[in-house]
């Protein structure tokens, strides 16, 4: 009984919240991009002015991760540091200088009985990000939610609840100087995993949930959601190195897709080579992959034409990584290379290494990734180095947004049709 | 243990027939626009030719249908006259004639350091679609998936299973005889309820469902899904008689809105009338949907105005009537329509009939729906209306698709990015 009580009493404290983060939205839906522009710059000044609770809770955080065991790199990642602080002000400051998304005339034209049709993008409504660890993810998400003017119903990791708590408050507080509603950026209220399953029922109030963390999490999200979801899930992200290609070129390329940052979801964590070239390219690769302390581990004639080099299983061709490790298999053909892609990859982004444009254009074709590439690390996949700004993530799923989801992919479009007594025959 | 092996039984039938769709869009996925159309042609030949084994299975699920008992209006939805059949064969032939959704380049640009990156439309992959008697639903989807270089999982009505794979097997028939893969239209090939709930956990082979019935089964499909939902739900439409306005007009939109069609989801189910003109619109009005067989039930300042209406109760402002039956509330204000239509409304058509301008626009800025629209009836939202040709259904729902959902937005996008060695620094 008592039980039943207290999770209805959590039932209901997050409906409030999330009933007013549905009501912040349509304030904010009616907000010019100026008055959006001056509640982000009076949210970077609010967080500088701020810095000594945000530290203070920062640091409570970080005390109850060590007594409870966190590994070194998830408290490195969870703490704020003056340097992490000024690069979130600055990431506030510069959504601000973005253009704004919503507003535009996607498309407009008049029908035969007079009627004008207008397609114009839209604010979402209510965004909820369900996220891990890093607290700067608050701010840079709430920025980026309001520059589009949607509310943010956030829930970070247990870990983070005081940081990411006084991270909001300071929004809040520059929302509500700027007589804008304090709910466009609400937090879930308890830190406990309850509160996620709540927040996940919540298909009135909350339009779109995005996910940011491993695949567990994601995966109990969308067994769970009643609310529809955009995927942030995993990179398993392939280079393939055709015959004929420019082999300083593979070389280049392959190091850089692994070795440049090997923890984001756009490394690569499998090498297919066609057979053509292995035995003149594969020994060279693997020593200098070896060299910068990447583990590879191969098939059976990758093993052969590199000795010493370890087996790898069935799992690792399905595996992200984000560690430097590599699979590295040999390949009869380009269309072998293509189904290996289809039936471990993950659909986020994948390079071939050719010098026949046939070959290209056939890998642009077959592979169904977000982004597939000739000639170039995988490690682009990414909102700034595309020029499309700051990202709210990567997506793997195919609907709405695909790959780097920025400010557009944050809106939608609505139908405004204009007429002078038009009725239906 | 001999259910179990049933239902695992059931769980392989099913894993068939989708991961055989997963690799049909693999192969659709290639084909020209011209081998393309020469398919739906094909299509609409074999329906005639199959005219015969057709009919006679649908009499067969005609006569199940009378001996459960089932209604007359869903009997007539159910059969398959020879004019239906003529009108299923004219709409595949009209969905060849539409022009190629996929492999537009949406948009091309050049990054400093010389990459290439080009937003071209590619298919989504596997659709699934979930519905209800028609049987004419089977043939017109499988055609704009086709069109779109889709492959479709159907899962029609259990009344209408016969009928739905006698239709599917002349669609099979023409696909085979292009070279192309019969399992670009797939039928789940059990009639009962089990069949739904596996085919909504086959994420890996079915990128999206589109359910297209009552809001039972929406709901029931929302809760039970791993994949990716694209909602056809119901739809709660107002029309709104502002002061000023023009009477006349608003009385002809009223009608038609409610009577030209009332069973549509497009169809006005609430009639909001401002407080300033009520006493003068309202008897007028409700005279005359009273002798087009209109059930009007009011509000109490209606019901004030215009002796002998029945009381609306709180569950008729949230109603989907799909019938001769309509709500009707005098307000205050424009904001008291806004705030109505925010509070019972389902997103979905919503109109204003006003001669100010200023008011035309609040309404446009404030109603969050799919279409809005000033001084024309609710009823033009349809693809054919809007000049987006043959439409899946109105998705009343804000991501990837909103509103009439045609042909392109069964596509979605990717990032073709072409280098000559770039790597990230």
């Amino acid at each position: 009984m008592g039980s039943e009580m207290t999770a209805e009493h959590l039932r209901q404290s997050i409906q409030q919240v999330t009933s007013a983060a549905r009501a912040a939205s349509r304030e904010l839906a009616g907000l010019s991009s100026d008055r959006k522009n001056a509640v982000l710059k009076s949210m970077a000044a609010s967080l500088a002015k701020r810095r000594e609770p945000i530290l203070s809770a920062n640091a409570a955080d970080v005390e109850s991760a060590r007594r409870s065991g966190l590994s070194g790199a998830l408290i490195d990642r969870l703490t704020i540091t003056d340097a992490r602080l000024q690069e979130m002000i600055a990431s506030v400051e510069a959504v601000a200088a973005l253009p704004d998304p919503v507003g535009a005339v996607l498309r407009e034209w008049r029908r035969p009985n007079g009627l004008v049709i207008r397609k114009v993008r839209v604010p979402i409504g209510v965004i909820g990000i369900i996220y891990e660890s890093r607290p700067n993810v608050t701010s840079d998400c709430a920025a980026l939610c309001l520059k589009s003017a949607n509310a943010v119903v956030l829930r970070g990791g247990s870990e983070a609840f005081r940081s990411n708590q006084a991270i909001a408050e300071a929004l809040q507080e520059a929302l509500r100087a700027n007589g804008a509603p304090a709910a466009a950026v609400s937090l879930i209220p308890v830190p406990d995993r309850a509160g996620v399953d709540i927040m996940l029922q919540m298909d009135r109030d909350i339009d779109v949930i995005i996910p940011r963390g491993g695949e567990a999490l994601i995966r109990k999200i969308v067994e769970t959601s009643r609310i529809p979801v955009i995927k942030h899930a995993k990179g398993v992200c392939h280079v393939y190195v055709d015959q004929p290609s420019d082999a300083a070129m593979a070389e280049r390329i392959v190091l850089n897709a692994k070795c440049q940052r090997p923890a984001t979801c756009n490394a690569m964590e499998t090498l297919l080579v066609h057979e053509g070239i292995a035995s003149a390219f594969l020994p060279g690769i693997v020593a200098k992959l070896q060299a910068a302390k990447v583990e590879v581990r191969g098939c059976e004639r990758t093993q052969a034409i590199v000795p010493g080099v370890a087996a790898a299983s069935e799992a690792d061709w399905s595996a992200e990584y984000l560690d430097l490790i590599l699979s590295v298999k040999v390949v009869r053909s380009l269309e072998e290379a293509l189904a290996h892609i289809a039936r471990y990859g993950s659909n986020h982004s994948d390079a071939i290494i050719t010098s026949d444009s046939a070959h290209a254009d056939r890998f642009l074709a077959g592979v169904d990734s977000a982004c597939v590439y000739v000639n170039a690390s995988t490690r682009f996949t990414d909102g700034f180095q595309f020029g499309l700004g700051a990202e709210i993530g990567i997506s793997t799923d195919k609907l709405h947004a695909r790959g780097p989801m920025g400010l557009e992919e944050l809106a939608t479009y609505k139908y405004l049709v204009l007429g002078n007594g038009q009725i239906r025959e």
